[in-house]
């Protein structure tokens, strides 16, 4: 058990974006931990939230089911702010960048400037993420990189980043910022499109699907499984007054894309195949390359690591959406999109 | 002359908030370019655009009474846009920051998707600002110094400072942002509070008005006559494709804020006098300190250099409020806003 387990038995949390993939990992670990939860949850179409996801721990959670701008019920009393809703599709953000902004810029301002007023000073741990860094100049990043975002999505989520350091700055509020790199597991929403490549690999691979790799196969991901996310977070929430407010996290280990596909679908077992693909035209402009996360900040200052490997990571996912198949893997396949 | 002049006679010019500041004064150069102009202007309250700005030019300009949302008549059929709509204030923006962010992020957002729809591939010349700075970790400032505005104001400049980056790196418009640093000269607001530290002290010496500056006064700027700003942004609106796309801008002195107010003091002849003040404490926080622009990029790539002395520029600011006072200076004090 980590030093931060006891500092939530009874404290009151909010999860906003509780019934999403991360957000809902995050209630269960909390209840584990014996904290009283209120998820804020505007199930947003296309954001990835269900009510399933909190199955087994519905009768310790509080759930408001209000948008983000209309959230004052869900933190009037809160000791710690879990900030994760919000949308994560690159894609989605290209095609339609004024929802994105919406989503992830306007509702937080209003958000964040109501939590302000209501609980000034509270810790609020914010899902941030490695697209504010754009194209990686060099490998690992560290929180020092420039930050140069190369889609909406990261344009859109480093101003609500800007937004919590501000309200820190000012006092207002007492932010960190985990910068996620792609995480996976259990509850990702298989179902939606937009949720990430790896998402895409997880649902083919379990449905016997082959598995398009765009080219050239050799970029680089270090994918975090979610429980390990989790446990980053928690520790922040918990963290006394920290000298730094940025985090960036990755996984236990730097993969390439080939390597994550073929690990997929060997643990699979359902005959899916790996194939290469040409890296499309249109998402050119919007690629990234290779991203390894340098997160010795984290180490240091929270004491966090990553700590499940890749394969490990992908046996326990895998085991998960055979034993909930119905909930997560319905007809309609989703769109392939690169992350 | 300069070499840029002649390429904008018989252009379609189309210039958003060029019933402003900055907007009126570039109207005014273009009108004397020979460029068929276009404004658009929302003239919203706050914001310091006036009908009166375009005195003298009227019949040479067609314009756009309408918010940047809704400005497809104004950009169809343009050869280069100088996009200059926006909220320059920064002391509002953390009053209100959700009005701030309709007004710099969100309305961009929705005038560029229009404009990349509408002419895709045009040059457009953003204002923006050297906030996106944020505290300067060393000076003189230049384009590679880390984002991390500290108001709000910096942080919705910052965002459609990057939709301009984005949309240019999609291809479908062709931007170039200029980071402003204190522009002053004739035109400036001087009736409408919040334009700036500059707009105060000028105010005050034509009434005989005493200035106060802020402790412990040695802060530097490097404030940028206006002809200087328009110089800048005609050189970047006709400048073949560019290697680089930001450029920042400062003024011909590094001054410190004493020296500013003494400069202006004394060139007003009204008796008026500068007295020390202590920092509010509340504007603390958002405070940047000294400020000082390396302009180094665009004297290289735009051919580009601020010509005008501070003492100059403060002349012939003071003679157009001289001969214009009914225009600029009614009755009501604006506050004092530190810049």
């Amino acid at each position: 058990m980590n030093s931060w387990q006891d500092a939530y038995r009874g404290l009151r949390v909010t999860v906003t974006g509780g019934l999403g993939f991360l957000g809902s990992n995050l209630a269960h670990a909390l209840v584990r931990a014996g904290a009283e939860i209120t998820v804020l949850d505007g199930l947003i179409p296309g954001c990835g939230g269900k009510l399933g996801n909190l199955s087994g721990i519905e009768q310790h959670c509080r759930v408001v089911h209000a948008d983000l701008r209309e959230g004052e019920a869900a933190v009037a009393g809160a000791d710690i702010v879990f900030n994760l809703a919000g949308e994560i599709s690159h894609g989605r953000s290209m095609t339609d960048p004024l929802r994105d902004g919406q989503l992830n810029t306007v509702s937080q301002l209003q958000f964040l400037s109501q939590l302000a007023r209501l609980r000034p000073g509270v810790r609020v741990v914010y899902a941030g993420t490695r697209q504010v860094y754009g194209v990686p100049r060099a490998l690992p990043v560290d929180e020092d990189h420039p930050i140069d975002p190369v889609d909406f999505n990261g344009i859109h989520k480093y101003a609500a980043t800007m937004y919590h350091m501000l309200y820190s700055r000012l006092g207002q509020l007492d932010a960190v910022v985990l910068r996620l790199s792609n995480v996976y597991g259990p509850r990702m929403a298989l179902d939606v499109p937009g949720q990430g490549f790896l998402g895409v690999f997880l649902r083919r691979a379990l449905m016997g699907e082959d598995l398009a790799v765009y080219q050239p196969g050799d970029q680089l991901r270090d994918p975090i499984y979610v429980d390990d996310a989790v446990d980053a977070f928690l520790a922040a929430g918990a963290a006394p007054a920290l000298a730094m407010r940025s985090f960036n996290l990755g996984g236990a280990e730097a993969l390439s894309l080939e390597r994550i596909a073929a690990t997929i679908a060997e643990a699979a077992q359902t005959g899916s195949r790996v194939y290469p693909l040409e890296f499309p035209a249109r998402d050119k402009a919007v690629d990234i390359g290779s991203y390894v996360a340098d997160w010795s900040r984290a180490r240091r200052l929270l004491g966090w690591q990553p700590r499940t490997s890749f394969a490990e990571g992908v046996e326990r996912t895998l085991a998960f959406y055979r034993n909930n198949w119905d909930a997560y893997l319905p007809e309609a396949c989703p769109a392939v999109e690169a992350g």
